[in-house]
């Protein structure tokens, strides 16, 4: 791509410097049988049995922050998706929609963390798209992800198997993502380390799953954060959900930022976290696997299901106050992911 | 979703108004089984064999144009980027990226459309994303949708087919949705009715493949036309292509308003057109299921692929003149799709 240094509107016109754009930054860098075959569709082993399918559009401001940037969030949200359906993630489309003057070398570096993504992920980016944007009408890039997965035979992980008694773990620290990205925008205050957890976590399941095959549900807590998730979780259910502040595992500086700012991390954005809901007795079980994966250290047990107040979601201190955690209304950071 | 007009920030925030959102115009719209479940990726039957898996963003402007509209662009330029692969397209993911203050009922008109366009593909929208960013930062509504559909056995459609000697069809008349886009944007002189030809194809392929199983080749000439595709028939391979002009079908207020403005309507993109190569003894039998069928009534035969000169693109004409029809490289009409 050495003629120009950045995106120009005719690299989306579908004509020479569009080929030049697949070639040389998407194929080269994906590198993959499917997607070198250029054809309109990728053509697709499939061992059969049931399919996984998740799309998400990413759009964070700015596009690269401390811990990833948007290319490994791009790979990773959908990834999550599917992950956190039992499935096991296998291909990903990539298509970009980039504004007029926005820097080739930086797209090649956000390809370049996608590649790196995906072959942590053990996936592939096998088609994808560009379209460009006049200046003004876009922001930089932003990526759609569409990712397909296998589900094993006789795995059934969702919110009809959630019941009260269930127990509810985390598997690391919260807020981590939606703090990095508020810190990146406003300037980080002083000696604070702020790093997004943003992470492919098939892996983790996996390990999950091995240990404590009765998972009920899982779910990552991205926009929204844990709140958004436990609201959905008991929404119109007979049962409602209880988590103990004390225990939600918290980075400090996280923590710190919160306070300071005055944000509840409960609704912050993670990007390589998951929620777990199963039954009490494989609690240990699970968070003995977690624990022993890189990516689920600070794994820990946070709530359960209870039968009373059915259909809320509470927070209870130490001192035996109860909260209830709303579901979230007003964006709290716009163009987290 | 009576409460508000228009989109705000917060429809993206994954929280209650996202929730809302989802419930109310995408999922009461889309209205299916996998989709209603609302889970992170949506579950669904797989026959085994071979997938295909496409991508498109869509930023089409203006995103309602003559003879269609963003929504049903969308679903119809996916499913056909699968049934041009000869797969049978069966699943949707549509994600939004929507600019604040994005009229509601205008996404609920292209949401319709895109409901619409998929009973008629005979596909189902299974799964989604909504993104929202501020005034300023996008243009209004741009979707991605993301498709899979099945191979059936022993279909083997692709550019690794082509041969000198098969000759060059166009499903009907080209350059329908570039000069109704232009048309759109620029006001469209007195008298003359220009309509997009954006229509799902999946029917078509199937009626082809039936009456003409040996198909080589087939392609959407959408960004960059016939000239795009021609070009990327031939390129590095051992033939050629020749199109005779004369026998291009054209809409008689297209070839005007072409000539008027000094545009090749073969570099015109097209929403609703395949460009098939087939052995010639096969012609015949192709071209009568093309014109017996509702979106192939116009097809032609066009032109073949010739041993010399190899790897260019030429178009003769009735008066013996040849001219290379040259791969677009500056963009003819940026945000036609």
């Amino acid at each position: 791509m050495g003629r120009y240094e950045s995106i120009r509107l005719a690299h989306g016109s579908g004509g020479r410097l569009t080929a030049e754009l697949i070639r040389e930054v998407f194929a080269a860098t994906f590198d993959n049988a499917p997607l070198a075959a250029l054809t309109d569709a990728a053509v697709l082993d499939n061992p059969g049995g049931r399919l996984a399918f998740a799309s998400d559009s990413h759009a964070v401001k700015p596009w690269r922050f401390p811990g990833g940037d948007i290319g490994r969030l791009a790979v990773a949200g959908t990834v999550n998706d599917l992950a956190v359906m039992a499935a096991v993630p296998r291909y990903l489309s990539a298509a970009f929609i980039l504004e007029e003057g926005f820097r080739i070398d930086d797209l090649q570096s956000v390809v370049l963390s996608m590649k790196r993504t995906a072959d942590e992920a053990g996936v592939a980016v096998v088609t994808g798209d560009t379209k460009v944007v006049e200046r003004g009408k876009g922001d930089g890039i932003f990526i759609n992800t569409t990712g397909i997965g296998f589900l094993p035979p006789g795995r059934d992980v969702g919110p009809h198997r959630l019941t009260a008694g269930d127990v509810l773990l985390v598997t690391g620290t919260l807020g981590d993502h939606g703090l990095a990205v508020l810190a990146a925008r406003a300037g980080l205050p002083p000696g604070m380390a702020l790093e997004s957890d943003v992470a492919p976590l098939g892996g983790l399941v996996e390990a999950l799953l091995a240990a404590a095959p009765d998972v009920h549900f899982m779910r990552d807590p991205t926009r929204g954060g844990l709140a958004a998730v436990a609201n959905e979780m008991v929404a119109s259910r007979p049962f409602g959900v209880r988590v103990w502040d004390a225990r939600v595992p918290l980075n400090h500086d996280v923590a710190e930022l919160s306070e300071m700012l005055g944000i509840d991390p409960l609704l912050a954005a993670n990007e390589g976290k998951i929620v777990v809901a199963l039954p009490a007795g494989q609690a240990d079980a699970a968070l003995a696997a977690l624990r022993a994966h890189p990516l689920g250290r600070n794994a820990a047990l946070i709530g359960d299901l209870v039968l009373q107040p059915a259909g809320m979601a509470l927070v209870e201190t130490d001192y035996g106050s109860r909260r209830v955690l709303e579901m979230p209304v007003e964006e709290q950071l716009p163009r987290i992911c």
